[in-house]
């Protein structure tokens, strides 16, 4: 797609986005209707008003944020605008919420290519209409020419809380089986890839996806669900070790049952990474009673997104607060959390 | 105060923030930990989950974001924190929605200073517990040095309609009177003699402010409030022109009437701007039937922000989507928008 060709601000008279552009002035209010309200659509955004109204179907909600600053901008699987909205969604996804609507602010640095706005804008368009949410507020900033880094985006999500359970970290306890979705690492190494300039026999994708769907199922399912989690950054390593800490449980993770496709594992060792700390963008964790593990493994495997999940470990009262690795082998070892992460800016 | 000695992150060890701040492992934990939800408090952060939930007492809701990148982040009368939490809080207050909940999403330069960083930390759940909202969700994330400009914030609010009134540009109609709450220019200036180091006689002091309390009071004592905005990006003339333009009518402003301090009047005329399109941060203007409007304005003058609540024009059916501004003198002007602001990075 040619995106000099589509862009509804003239190419030719603004190649680049100008503070202007940020000023509260014509410009902006020109950026906004026809490149933002136009795009992103919706009765909310029509009020031109500074917030959106809403109907919601129940009165409890989640309500989450997060910003968006993965360089590059765009990278195998995905790219910033997906990222923003699939990252919200599956916040709200982990508290077993019905994503509903998003807002969306962008800091826009001075100097960045008119066409690169629009594809980002297309693509956080095309990714909100798939997941079934609506933007229905928004906010543009422009700053100064290396006072930014191209587009930096925000998203807050409201979602409805439709199920009386409480998923939450605090809920997990000796007994539930540890499930996880798919095959983990492929987004930070994705990421890190095409940042570096590494050539790979074949192109390793992110996994960037909305998770919103398996969830929902199997809480319709009538899975007991104690606690979700997506493997975001610090990755399932992270994840696992926060969850035991707060819990209080010893989490056991069998590591021959994670799966790591072949190109990310070749692409760690390369780069010294440890998959189970990579970033994932599709990927989460679910703590369920053991005795419901299977039938909630069958209802994950329904969808696309989560059609390799399985059970990987499990919940025993000790050791306490710790995350155990049992290897291929029969050793054992306590996971650690890192002290940072291996790969600045993934999401 | 010395914010070195109450910084609950260890300065010395930690001067400035780093990468790994950002990074999803410790150092970030131990940020979130220690300084944020030490500070924000509340019970929703305390679940340590990905979303909030939150229980609302109306279906109805009001939701909006806004991103911040004013610079400098500290100016006579306030920070980008305060910022942040006001301005929000503004936006759902102009919806007539009761301010409840915020999220906040923080982008950190690394190299920042910790004790900058923990400054506007206090600031920001100094401003929320002056507001009566909540801070309930948040994220961290750290850009490269050079990519970024300290700290962006970016707040997104919920906030609960309790009434039934429909307040947007169009519902204003002719037989409405303009009521400006107070008078204008204060916060651009504040911000611009700051950073181009101009002096004053006096420090002329941002207006940044709240004003959830006036617009809440006035709908509980009946009025019949067609349409509130406050006066950020473009100020004065760039709000009514937008929505003179949406409700295809015409407002008549007179110039005697709209108040603009001497020493903002000064600085305007040295450095070429107009006040009318001066952003204020603490100011806003309500449409209301001609005869309501002597007490609504006796409702805004029971709060200090809005003590200086005027009547400063009327609707007329023409000239359709046109602001007319008739001065001292006699003369009249079409008010026009500008193309960008003349303040980059105000708010």
């Amino acid at each position: 797609m040619d995106f000099a060709l589509t862009c509804p601000i003239p190419i030719q008279q603004y190649p680049t986005v100008v503070m202007a552009h940020g000023g509260g002035g014509r410009l902006m209010h020109q950026l906004i209707e026809k490149m933002f309200v136009a795009t992103f659509g919706g009765e909310a955004l029509n009020h031109r008003h500074d917030s959106a109204w809403l109907e919601l179907p129940t009165s409890r909600l989640a309500f989450t944020t997060d910003s968006y600053v993965v360089r590059p901008l765009f990278f195998p699987g995905g790219d910033i605008g997906k990222l923003a909205v699939y990252g919200t969604v599956n916040d709200l996804a982990m508290s077993g919420a019905r994503p509903l609507y998003l807002s969306l602010g962008m800091i826009l640095e001075e100097g960045l290519p008119m066409e690169t706005l629009w594809q980002v804008v297309l693509s956080t368009a095309q990714a909100a209409r798939a997941t079934g949410v609506q933007i229905v507020t928004g906010d543009t900033k422009v700053v100064d020419r290396g006072k930014g880094d191209g587009i930096f985006l925000n998203t807050a999500g409201v979602g409805a809380i439709e199920h009386d359970l409480t998923i939450t970290p605090q809920s997990v306890r000796a007994g539930d089986a540890v499930i996880l979705s798919g095959d983990i690492g492929r987004h930070g190494i994705a990421v890190m890839a095409v940042r570096e300039g590494l050539e790979f026999e074949s192109t390793i994708e992110s996994d960037c996806a909305p998770l919103a769907e398996p969830v929902l199922a199997s809480l319709e399912a009538g899975i007991e669900v104690h606690c979700l989690r997506d493997l975001t950054r610090g990755g399932l390593a992270s994840a696992l070790v926060e969850i035991a800490s707060t819990a209080q449980v010893g989490i056991h993770l069998q590591e021959a049952l994670v799966p790591v496709r072949e190109e990310v594992r070749g692409a760690c060792e390369i780069l010294g990474f440890d998959p189970l700390y990579v970033a994932n963008e599709g990927r989460f964790v679910a703590f369920v009673p053991a005795g419901q593990a299977d039938r909630a493994v069958q209802v994950l495997r329904r969808f696309a997104v989560s059609e390799g999940a399985e059970v990987v470990g499990e919940v025993l009262a000790s050791p306490e607060g710790l995350v155990v690795l049992e290897s291929v082998i029969g050793t054992s070892r306590v996971v650690d959390m890192l002290s940072g992460e291996q790969l600045p800016r993934i999401c």
